[in-house]
């Protein structure tokens, strides 16, 4: 863990910024009414490609250019990864093969043409997936990046978090959602780094809470189902996130799908934003320990807000 | 008119801005390119009360408190005026009486409780909330205010127009969707007295196309139904807003239901925030009238964000 430095989390941050919004800190008096706590809202939702991804994307395929020829990239992922590293590639002029489950929903595999990349379709299992990007990459010499498991990837996560803090002081707490681990993992190295006594909290759906009986039991541990409204937090810790986590992660808060709903709910009512559930799970953390939050200053990493219209959880 | 000058306006928006958030200007690469356009969205949707009747409300009010006692202000309005009012009355201290039709919805009513007005139920005709609200002056020695026919609260409404020419250079256009002519006619004023050659237009839906035939009228004429989604502009205009509107506007574009739809799904897909319908219609008027606006620079005045999250018109 010796490249988890200030200063790489820095050189990170500097050459991403070309590719990158710096994105907006919202507050709303009335959230900081309903929960005692004074919130900042690190709005990701308004990035590049509609969520947070688009840092550690174009972070990885950086790096993976820094250390050699790079005749294009590779990954596995129905979510904002594959729009992320679409949209980085072609920022860097190279292209991005995407694999994609054939059953994922037509309007994914859009976003991924719009941005450039090329969807690849494969059998809706973790060894097909997996096997089509190998192959992929052995064809064309595209390099694999993973969505979450990768240090590039992981440190260009942190940059949300790096920001936030430059621009809001003092903060006591910053609760950002766990699928992968490379939100949390960076948000958690951000706050080590540069938070003073600020402490990075976890938020997971109680349906998917990997990560908090990963970190109970010391080892990575899988999810029996993925029944949850989060579709971006489905996904477990692996080898590059679990550490990190495990070394500067205390506490793993985890909510209900209800809960998930109606603190979206709040935030779309109330703020005026369109975020997606994943993002939702941060603020549903707080209202689930108020005492823990009550008289602070919270964080909230908004990680997203590429959400089906057609097919929203309000009733 | 001699009360509409730049000192004036400016007077208004020194007055207001205690009690005003200065919202953000947002632009969208996409809605650029699909445009030919270079759009420049003014935020009211994050206004205090979650639209810009909370500047013409306060306006109003405080002008009101110049020229007398002010025991108090009442209104009709089942929609942004009366979780303004009551919003504005509640940071001056002075109650707020609020006429609504019995079948308004229950979250209007909660809304306007919540900021501290008092719900006055009527039946659903004009006769009988004009009635109810003279009442309540009567009883209560509360000041009437309108929704939009007021000077204080056209100008009041000019204000967001004003910091948009403030801080966007050289706009060709500023877009406001037109209902009683208040937020249109302020916008227009500040187009005239700050723009240079910045034209105010007007958008309106087809289905309650009142302003435009209005204009080739020269005199105010009504609406035969009010059918559209976009519930904000179903007023029409009145003895102040339209001689305004008469002498500084010479475009109002009209747009269908299905064009309104499709703009306020563009705007919350892409650019990730909440609008309502009526905010929406500025963005299709842009998008029908496409050799106008090519390679200008345009305002779009984001007129509000209060929608009913459980009854979207996304299919």
């Amino acid at each position: 863990m010796s490249s988890y430095t200030p200063e790489a989390l820095r050189e990170c941050h500097r050459k991403i910024q070309p590719y990158i919004h710096k994105t907006p800190v919202l507050t709303s008096h009335l959230l900081n009414e309903l929960t005692g706590a004074s919130l900042f809202f690190k709005c990701e939702n308004f990035q590049r490609g509609g969520s947070y991804k688009m840092r550690g994307a174009t972070h990885a395929a950086l790096v993976k250019k820094e250390e050699g020829p790079l005749p294009g990239v590779v990954t596995h992922s129905s979510g904002n990864f594959a729009q992320a590293l679409s949209l980085a590639a072609q920022s860097l002029n190279i292209p991005a093969y995407i694999v994609m489950p054939k059953n994922a929903p037509g309007v994914k595999k859009r976003a991924v043409a719009q941005y450039g990349g090329s969807v690849f379709e494969c059998e809706p299992t973790l060894e097909a997936r997996e096997a089509e990007a190998e192959r992929i990459g052995k064809e064309t010499g595209a390099i694999f990046i993973h969505p979450s498991n990768d240090p590039g990837v992981m440190l260009g996560q942190g940059t949300a978090a790096l920001e936030l803090l430059e621009e809001v002081d003092a903060l006591d707490h910053i609760v950002a959602p766990v699928g992968g681990g490379g939100l949390l993992g960076g948000t958690a190295l951000a706050s080590a780094f540069f938070g003073g006594h600020c402490e990075a909290i976890g938020a997971e759906p109680l349906a998917v809470d990997d990560a908090y009986r990963s970190l109970e039991a010391g080892r990575i541990l899988g999810n029996e189902s993925t029944d949850t409204i989060a579709d971006g937090l489905k996904t477990v810790l692996g080898s590059y996130t679990f550490p990190v986590i495990q070394q500067y992660v205390r506490t793993i808060l985890r909510v209900t799908e209800a809960e998930i709903i109606q603190a979206m709910h709040l935030i779309w009512e109330r703020m005026k934003i369109v975020v997606e559930p994943s993002s939702a799970v941060a603020l549903a953390a707080v209202f689930k320990d108020p005492e823990r939050f009550k008289g602070k200053r919270v964080g909230i990493v908004i990680s997203g807000g590429n959400v089906d219209l057609g097919n929203l959880p309000f009733a």
